[in-house]
């Protein structure tokens, strides 16, 4: 312990996408020469790097798993043919340790595995299997993988250096008890860990006391970018066994942080047992404890130049700031990734589709956006104004489609009266996006925040047509606290606000009938999504939400607007998670379900 | 064991309601007094009897859970005073045995019991927790609860009789390891099984299988009914030790299974150790091994009458008739459980929209089915005749809306052409579908099959609007074949075959442009299906499926269609499963996803 080694590690903090493992591959070999340019010595990639994350059902596919399997042997391979391979890139994929079960199949345990993998040299030079599995909130790892039951250990360099992945991380025993009984310096901990208000602000306490549990420094490594619902936030970093954050890379930004770590050199004789000719070596372990496999690693890490090395720490960013950036490389993550050149969306001259306008030009830039005013008989003058004023602060392509003649086509032809002449309205709508979308290729967008998502106000196959929705996740009253920091922000740096001060100030309407108001059939938006933050987030009752001050009759009314509301939102269109609780696979609930809380 | 006690059991094979806590527990009461009303000593309710099955995140809540546990109680008091206090009545619900957690909550295990109690004399007097989870297809019951560590033994009438639920049967060790450590006479089984096309074939010998592992008589009482995508199928049985089928119910009926069970007499002294005063009591046990909970019952069943009662076995029905009885109970229920009268839908003369009336009248009665002609300018003579011709043979309500005029008020407002006019003609009819809806109260279903879901041969927000799809699952090959068996059924019953032999034999056509064949756009359904089946059901991959036979080129354009396809299916309507893997939670692929076979 005398002597502290030092090494030059990198965190490639950078975006996958699933399935294109030739596109991941290439990233990799990418960020890893600009890593060893800068002189790295070992380089660390997400979690499941290689085949994005997460693959789902994709798993259970012989033929996906194994190119994973041969996508990392070529990666090794093609990385020692770009004169890398003096650099140890741990990367994660999929593997499997056995023939392949079904979904179907009634053996828990699938013999897949969320593996972690060490090349060097042109070869594979250690594996390890992630040993614990989430399989709540948006997870299902217990479906789709067998739990790794020992630590891997490698020698390089003087350092006995853990290999874990993310979830090992977030629940206690495991993997870390067992780092700190093998004695390593230094624990990598690959992670594709999605983004929800307030994680980072969890991130760093919880890696302090597994680094101290394991007497170790981690360099934890997390991905960027958006896959369906899911956008990753990054936030990778180091941080020493006593706490120290050494250096911390930013959140959503696409960056490789390299840093020099001194770390404690590896005792000559690491266990007790007897020493093996070969270079993988697995210890006893006590039957609770996981076992330790020991790879030793012959070939020395290049020799250090310039330096010191140092990553730095960046700063973090606000809440809004966070949560737009968040919204907008979900957006574009999913635009780009599914092919698509330009989005398309009905602009009503309200706050919805006035923050998605805003968030798309952020996203994709206003010439690859087109945004429609749809006016019909009730649309107010202001809200056509506002619309026109909105698109001339963005530059975005903007048109004019008054529903009118068609929607009377549809009156001419059928008896219809009250809530079906609404729907109607916004049905042609819907068409119309829906055509320009196939006549022009545009990837429709839908407006509709989380509050309306929660109680059903909107109309299915109406203003609900799309493929992805920004604001899914995002309560109304967060609707507008982000259009007023995107227009300080702009203000703050001296470009135009993008959306029109009226189109935050006015009260909410759908205008499908003269003079309507949201208000009409819902309570104010504060009231309202604090008792949808409760229910819904919280999985409060009604006796409990009653019980926080709530007015017990719109409690009633509310949740039962939520719970008959299920069916909208299961072919509702997907959208990026920001929150705790998203609808989507975050919450599950069945449609048919004849629970009434208090009742 | 001189003495063989007999005891007249009742599986109840009865139709529960998620949620309707106060529903369900009226139906325990109802046959369980039919039941004793036969003398009956013990009647099994299904798994979840209480809060119907699943529950999904509704056990997340803790009002929930809670109103689980107190219907429970008031069961147990409400049975005595029905008079049914001398009836041993074993019935599963939701429990839990701590402080609620929540699904972001990363500690595995939710402290939340898939459970199974036995109620006598107004009391419970016995519990049990699954011990084995499914958590693959449908199922994610490792986010939901924790398993339970012991097996419980009534000993009732002087015979010992184990608890179980479900998935306990169809995996090895565990409860029926226990119960033959325990050396019981009868292991009830209370289930929640869904149905699949064969899975009657499997339950029969693996029942077999486990009553010789345990050495004991095994009563396995399921559900009937639709909940969602699932429905299940009931196919009580009981099965004895050395593997004869003493009972077997139907499938898919309401019934409660009577049978006089002779069983072995409990020896006196159940273990070595000593016998302690209170009722219940925990046996040691090896780490490996379910820890056995012995309960004894001291009220003596009432004396038997009659008899014996003999259950008899129920034949097995056909394939299709299974089929058509799922698909008909799965829309009977959907539509009555989420308070709905009726049905509206698109009736096109093709055999997709003919095969759904024939089930809605099937499952409804043609005074609660409306069905819609909506013809175009490209809509054949036949297809209105075939349509006509149905609605005369079923007595459904119907009628006929041309789309032209609104067709052509969209073309006058709008520059579209090609694939966009195709598609704003299946809108058109989605709008009308969806007012009639409004105005009128029905749920629209949408008819698309299996097939044309895989290779997403159908418009979003047009043909694909709905509620519900009773075809969701079923590929088009077996459309055929279950319309010549209805028919072929109908003429053996001396009724009115419903669909119109020419729905069933001309070539199948969308009829969006002049002369359009399916077949200009996708091979012949056979090849398909076939194709589509490897894929889907049965996870092949693309050198796998040219093995198979298949045509190269044909494998990667079906490859790739379905895989393009997966934002459509994400916000697909809803259909009833009756496949080994259907669209929906049974197969969870990313959207976002460039992992293209062979490529």
């Amino acid at each position: 312990m005398d002597v502290m080694p030092t090494l030059r590690i990198a965190l490639a903090q950078v975006n996958s996408t699933v399935g294109d493992l030739p596109g991941n591959a290439a990233t990799v070999r990418r960020s890893a020469r600009a890593a060893a340019d800068s002189g790295a010595q070992l380089v660390a990639f997400p979690e499941m790097m290689l085949t994005g994350y997460p693959i789902e059902d994709l798993v259970f596919r012989d033929s996906f798993v194994a190119a994973s399997q041969r996508a990392l042997k070529q990666l090794a391979a093609d990385l020692a043919a770009d004169g890398l391979g003096e650099v140890a890139v741990v990367v994660g994929y999929v593997d499997a340790d056995g023939p392949a079960p079904t979904s179907a199949d009634a053996v828990p345990g699938s013999g897949r595995r969320d593996a972690s993998a060490l090349l060097l040299g042109g070869e594979i030079q250690a594996t390890y299997y992630k040993h614990h599995l989430p399989n709540y909130g948006v997870f299902d790892e217990d479906r789709y993988f067998e739990p790794g039951r020992s630590l891997t250990v490698v020698r390089y360099g003087g350092v006995d250096i853990a290999l874990t992945v993310c979830e090992d991380l977030w629940q206690a025993g495991g993997p870390f008890t067992a780092a700190r009984r093998a004695g390593v310096g230094l624990v990598v901990n690959i992670n594709a860990s999605p983004y929800e208000l307030d994680k980072d602000d969890v991130r760093l306490p919880l890696v302090r006391r597994r680094a101290a549990e394991a007497g170790a420094t981690i360099a934890y490594v997390n991905l960027i970018g958006g896959q369906d619902e899911l956008v990753f936030d990054g936030d990778s970093m180091i941080v020493t066994a006593d706490g120290e954050l050494l250096a911390r890379a930013g959140q959503f930004t696409d960056e490789v942080l390299i840093h020099d770590l001194d770390l404690p050199a590896a005792s000559e004789e690491p266990n007790q047992g007897e020493q093996t000719e070969a270079a993988s070596r697995v210890e006893e372990s006590a039957p609770e404890e996981m076992a330790i496999t020991r790879v030793e690693i012959a070939q020395a890490p290049r020799p250090l130049h310039d330096g010191p090395a140092r990553g730095g720490i960046t700063e973090r960013i606000t809440d809004e700031a966070e949560i737009w950036s968040a919204l907008v490389l979900g957006l574009r993550d999913y635009v780009g990734k599914n092919g698509f050149r330009s989005v398309v969306f009905g602009l009503s001259g309200g706050i919805d589709s006035a923050v998605v306008a805003a968030i798309a030009v952020d996203a994709l830039g206003p010439e690859r956006v087109t945004a429609v005013s749809m006016p019909s008989g009730y649309s107010s003058s202001h809200s056509k104004d506002d619309a026109a004023d909105l698109a001339k602060r963005t530059g975005l392509d903007y048109r004019i489609e008054p529903i009118q003649p068609m929607v009377d086509a549809f009156l001419a032809n059928l008896s219809l009266s009250g809530l079906a002449v609404e729907n109607l309205q916004a049905r042609v709508r819907g068409v119309i996006l829906m055509a320009l979308s196939n006549q022009e290729g545009h990837l429709v967008l839908t407006t509709g925040n989380k509050s309306e998502l929660a109680v059903g106000y909107s109309t299915l196959y109406g203003d609900s047509v799309g493929g992805f929705n920004p604001l899914k996740d995002v309560p109304k009253t967060l609707v507008w606290q982000l259009a007023r920091w995107r227009n300080a922000e702009a203000t703050r740096l001296g470009t135009e606000p993008p959306i029109p001060e009226n189109s935050i100030s006015k009260p909410p309407s759908a205008e499908l009938r003269p003079g309507q108001m949201d208000t009409d059939s819902l309570p104010d938006y504060e009231v309202l999504d604090a008792i949808l933050a409760g229910y819904i987030d919280g999985d409060q009752g009604r006796d409990d939400l009653v019980a926080a001050g709530h007015d017990e009759q719109l409690v009633d009314k509310v949740l039962r607007m939520v719970d008959i509301a299920e069916y909208k939102r299961r072919q509702s269109a997907p959208g990026t998670k920001i929150s705790i609780k998203a609808f989507g696979r975050d919450r599950r609930l069945p449609i048919t379900n004849r629970f009434r809380e208090g009742v």
